[in-house]
């Protein structure tokens, strides 16, 4: 909804004040100053989707009817629990990364003053999480599901994080590691469950739902997200710089693409000793061979074929589901990623 | 407790056996190893203090009665969160101390496959402490009370040890950011929650009682633990290396210790000066005028007079709790430290 993101933007602000006034912390002048810092760098820089797809869901799971301020004042703050949650990921994936850019700025890490000081201000991200749903849930019927809906999530992720950084860097540049099943799990761990899960799980335990009774609803949003990280590896490679806003470096970056591991699976003897050879270098004479393999292998014709499976299964889950309300929210989500080109 | 350890230790490796068995999560074969190496590295190697409290106190609140087995694995369970805790935090301080020992050993983020994994390990250790509290706890009444109270001290150290990075690194050693206030702060919410207030806390949730009914416990475990520290900085400088069983470096590593602070404040204008130039160098020469400068202004007396003056407010406010068995807690807590020579 075009109207939501001000009010969205708002309730940043009237959290942020609470988190800078908490009761459980006495805070310096200095420390104050750079928390307020940290978290204005940090946390509403994104897209916000994931943060404002907890309205929207919401909004459709009580059938159009109008919220309340109180009831949108909430779904604000889930939703920011989850761009919090986000923001902590990606500060710590920065650092383990050596990453330099994010959200066309510095990464906090890099900042002079900052450095690995940034390890803590990620771990205080993650605390305010808590103390935003301790202040506004506690007396809520489904506060002890929501603790736990975050902690799973968050474990879930930490998890995928974990696969992929040991596969990676443990097997030194080794690419036998690399295979379906695993860029599957990482992708399912490590993206989906807080992208697509965690915002519809937030709305429904709002609804008043048991999220045990829900667990169709986790499986295909599970594999939405599994399908927005193959769309993303596809268009690393593939996608228009100046649409998707980026220019990918999945190949350089020795990345577990859905694409090399498609490749892998495709290639003959000859072609698999290029991509041993080629995969992962900075050299864009290598990063042009591996392209002009996935050409060969018709990769593009490969993801074409997965699009297209995976959008049918969907749908089919979908139309299963016996909440319309339910359903619209899954659609609603569907569209907003099929064949996006960014 | 002598024969608690061993109880203890198994309880360690019944905790980690269902980790890696955990149904939210499908571990590969390299990931679970991977866990399992990460975990014996960083979780048990320690003295094992707050664990054990843990069960200690749980054992007096009972008036001496004999724990059953499923109580005594509970109380277990809730020491290894806190040492698990403990490592969470210790894993990532090293990084962000840059240290190269924990334990007699190297610290894991030093070990050549590791580097910054560990940030991801942090997390998982972190996250697995929500594992056991869910698994083992979910049905108890105080279970919402568990998790609150282990998110609000982990924020609660993660903003002692922010404020500490803050003041030593920001003021790129700049002592005039160093005060008693500063350093009662650090120490308050940096260690003096987790390691004296938690263990206690989590033994009176477990014998029913409602933690808001206790906030004098709460303050009296805090003095203790800042008590706890300022000995910890004595030591550094004034015992006996094969006692305590480390070579103290504060004075070297410009630490916001007690007795540089007490030394500020006791120094005029020419000692203030002394200290400004030598503190925090790792000239052996410049250590040793430090040390001579803390003779001279009778630190160790400041010390004494700290440590007397504290015992009996701690004593006054323990004998005025009204639950002998409370009483007895306390008591064997400050027994156990109470110019403590290690």
């Amino acid at each position: 909804m075009s109207d939501t993101k001000p009010k969205f933007l708002e309730v940043y602000s009237a959290l942020k004040s609470e988190l800078l006034d908490d009761p459980a912390f006495e805070f310096t002048d200095d420390s104050r100053q750079w928390v307020e810092r940290m978290l204005d760098y940090n946390v509403p820089g994104g897209k916000l989707n994931r943060g404002l797809s907890v309205i929207d869901s919401y909004r459709l799971l009580k059938d159009g009817k109008e919220l309340c301020d109180d009831e949108l004042f909430l779904a604000c703050a889930l939703g920011w629990c989850i761009e919090w949650l986000q923001a902590y990921f990606l500060v710590l994936d920065d650092i383990m990364d050596g990453s330099h850019t994010r959200r066309g700025q510095p990464c906090w890490f890099r900042l002079p003053q900052v450095g690995l000081t940034a390890v803590n201000d990620g771990l205080i991200l993650r605390n305010q999480i808590f103390r935003i749903l301790k202040k506004h849930f506690r007396g809520k019927p489904y506060y002890v599901d929501l603790l736990d809906l975050f902690n799973e999530v968050e474990f879930q992720t930490a998890s995928g994080q974990m696969i992929d950084l040991i596969t990676t860097l443990q097997g030194e540049k080794d690419l036998s590691k690399y295979s379906l099943p695993i860029h599957r799990r990482i992708v399912q761990y490590k993206t989906a469950y807080y992208s697509f899960y965690l915002p519809v799980a937030c709305a429904l335990l709002m609804a008043g739902e048991n999220l045990d009774n829900h667990s169709d609803v986790k499986n295909v949003l599970v594999e939405m997200g599994t399908y927005f990280q193959v769309q993303d590896d596809f268009l690393d490679c593939f996608g228009d710089p100046e649409v998707i806003g980026k220019v990918g470096t999945d190949i350089e970056d020795f990345k577990c693409s859905w694409l090399v591991v498609k490749a892998l699976e495709r290639a003959n003897e000859e072609q698999k000793k290029l991509l041993y050879e080629k995969y992962g270098k900075t050299d864009p004479a290598c990063v042009a061979k591996v392209k002009e393999l996935y050409q060969t292998l018709d990769i593009q014709g490969a993801f074409a074929e997965y699009e297209s499976k995976i959008y049918e299964k969907m749908t089919k889950q979908i139309k299963g589901h016996p909440s319309k309300a339910v359903q619209a929210v899954l659609e609603s989500f569907l569209a907003k990623i099929y064949k996006r080109q960014k």
